[in-house]
């Protein structure tokens, strides 16, 4: 049981949209971190979910993986195929289907990109929020329970997905989750799938939030002598229910990072990035109000601005760090961690990492969204040696123990895919065995993104 | 197989938290609403996941059915025990064991009333948003996936839930989710056991997150000729992205059942009572802000206040509304309704019903928490005749025709149990097999809450 004996029937389905030779197959094999490539036997690019329930019930009769893939852009290996078979890339179920002004949601195929979508929103005065860096696909992130900058204010894909379409293993279509912005009726599907990482099912449609375009924007940066008051700055304005669009945490490695870069001009200090959305007044007065805090726990004087270019070339600074981290050792490839505690325990879980990586040989500057305790080292691995890897996995591992032990998780935001499974037993125990329980009730044969997150 | 087998386990596990016969059984058959009563053959009072666990694995053995049992207050006969066996009540597990300000979160055992935790938590500055009106278990909310007048502003308890201890049918414990504020690792298995109403397992603890308590709060009522105002109203208030804590309809028969329980003077119109929460200056400018909205929708003159007793008054009022409701028909059960549509489509779904409700020989007042677009009519039926309660239960089927038709969900916030289960098969159609596959998976035998939310 293998892809050439379903090949017959998803030949005469897709035609020319399935792909069994060339530089599509390595174009999906590959991963945006250190991964090895990993190469599909065949490429679908199915244009409808009829097709895609199709190609399901094709693969599930003859027994053949499947691996979903969006734009490639996840960090741990997710849509790398590393059991062969068919990739079903989604890249033309990219329509954005209906936006529901009214309602602040919008309908939406899986292949559509972050971006794109909210390019398309500009003039409905609504946005979509979720910002994970990369431009992701929809369907991605859905699958991955995606966040990023903005999650302290507007959640994760959890928080903002509201209904799915999904076709299972067998080929059969569901739909979770309804346009009401509530519902008690049942198990909750929807969120059973969000982060699934296309091991239960393929995302065909989905229905997100939108959000009002702030009327006002205020954004600033400081700096601390030590982690310490940055991590206090934050939870006292947590505290204060001011209410923070962004605050991001960059460590003096990185600063170091982005004056190689471009020419910052920052301190080797630790920093904080935050910014503030609502009518004009209050973004001024959430500014102020934030600006006391930092002045009393020690920060340099909170310079902030309401100005759209300056606030737009300090985002573009804070998106352009992977880069700027990468650029600092040429030739470079990237282990990223992924930990996330409860905030506070936040300070000790970063000096603990940077008093790991002090000792360690490879670099590892500290990039994180501090209102989630979420926190990234971008550990700098020389493709050419094979003793970077395994340091940056034993500094990774390490990392993990860490969030376990502070009461938080392996990966906030990334995902499991290759990189975190050997995680998943710590920090789940025996519910890491329920996981495997419903993939087996839903997946029996084992088709769907075989060798990925569950046991 | 049934629960004399198991008899010996249990007495000698539980004393005499073991009961089998007297009043107890009484007083767990009966339910909040409509439904007949329904006995267990006992009833067991845990004080601790061990025994909880121990529970389980003898009625797992023995096959005898086991529902849980919180506060009693479910709306839709969720805790009753319609194929007897055990009924295992968390009245003695109902301790607060942790808060920790700095993370804004607590845990808890399942049998904690929400009064009782925000009691608790007064003095920390804190508190606990979910409200349903009942003074529930915790666990019961987490099992509904309660919400309730605050979740326009808080979210449900899909949302202010983080992680979770449970006991499943075969009595293993597992444990879900961790106090970090979000994870990419895995099955989100905290949400699929949020609403699933005792068939997955028991819940034994749980981790809430909480929330600053609002430094001013100001809030008030205004009056419409039509629904069409009122509904404008608040879509126009959620767009302008003006965060209100509460929003809450009450239709032109309320405001009269108000009139005759509390002498309330309110015109016979179709109301709305909202709240803001925040700083001083800032509720005041929410409700100037949402005034001109409200004359903008020709709404009456917008009276509002910053005065806790004129703002308890309101809220106090609001929250008797089910027993004004059940008083303007002495000796009157309820069938509560509770459909939430797309809130574009919400003047639309309580128009219809009003209409439909004119031609009925029952009454049924509107309620509302209209920026969820949730509304319950409470359906009041002689318990003496029966030809009351078919008429209710065909309005309501019609209802939840209607919250499908429009994009919606046949229950907002009450859940499924026996009320709502006829109407699964039609919301989720293939969805709903789905649920009944998760359920054969995690509980074969079938003993946790036999007949409710499944196939």
């Amino acid at each position: 049981m293998s892809l050439p004996d379903a090949l017959d029937t998803l030949t005469s389905l897709l035609g020319n949209r399935l792909v069994t030779s060339g530089s599509d197959l390595a174009n999906h094999a590959r991963s945006e971190s250190h991964f090895p490539d990993a190469a599909p036997e065949a490429v679908a690019y199915p244009e409808t979910t009829e097709e895609v329930s199709r190609i399901m019930a094709a693969c599930h009769a003859h027994g053949v993986p499947v691996t979903g893939w969006g734009a490639g852009s996840s960090l741990e290996a997710q849509s790398q195929p590393i059991h062969g078979g068919l990739v079903v890339d989604f890249s033309r179920m990219n329509r954005l289907l209906e936006v529901r002004p009214e309602d602040m949601d919008a309908t939406l195929q899986p292949g559509l990109t972050r971006e794109e979508l909210n390019t398309e929103l500009r003039a409905t005065g609504l946005f979509f929020p979720v910002d994970p860096g990369a431009n992701a696909s929809l369907g991605g992130m859905a699958m991955t329970r995606a966040s990023g900058t903005t999650t302290v204010r507007y959640g994760s894909m959890r928080d903002n997905v509201l209904a799915l379409e999904v076709v299972l293993a067998d080929g059969r279509v569901i739909r979770t989750g309804t346009r009401a912005r509530k519902s008690s009726a049942g198990y909750d599907l929807t969120a059973l799938m969000l982060g699934s990482e296309g091991t239960l099912g393929l995302v065909t449609e989905m229905t997100v939030r939108l959000h009002p375009q702030p009327e006002a924007i205020s954004a600033g940066i400081t700096s601390f002598e030590s982690l310490t008051g940055a991590v206090e700055t934050v939870m006292e304005t947590i505290q204060s229910g001011i209410p923070m669009a962004r605050i991001e945490f960059a460590d003096a490695a990185v600063a170091r990072a982005f004056n190689g870069y471009a020419n910052a001009g920052m301190e080797e200090k630790p920093h904080l990035m935050v910014e503030f959305h609502g009518a004009p007044e209050q973004v001024r007065a959430d500014a102020e109000r934030f600006a006391e805090i930092v002045q009393d726990n020690g920060g340099s004087p909170f310079r902030w601005s309401d100005r759209p270019e300056e606030r737009r070339a300090l985002w573009d600074m804070r998106h352009k760090g992977y880069y700027a981290i990468l650029a600092s050792r040429p030739g470079s490839r990237a282990l990223i961690t992924d930990i996330c505690v409860p905030i506070s325990r936040l300070a000790e879980a970063v000096e603990e990492t940077q008093e790991d990586l002090a000792t360690a040989s490879i670099p590892g500057p500290i990039l994180g969204h501090v209102g989630d305790g979420n926190f990234h080292a971008i550990l700098l691995v020389d493709p050419d040696r094979p003793e970077d890897l395994a340091e940056a996995q034993a500094l990774s591992g390490r990392m993990v123990e860490r969030a376990l032990r502070l009461g938080g998780t392996s990966t906030g935001e990334h995902g499991v895919g290759l990189g975190k499974l050997a995680y998943m037993q710590a920090e789940h125990g025996e519910a890491w065995d329920v996981m495997g329980t419903l993939k087996a009730a839903l997946d029996p044969t084992g088709i769907l993104n075989p060798g990925k997150l569950v046991p």
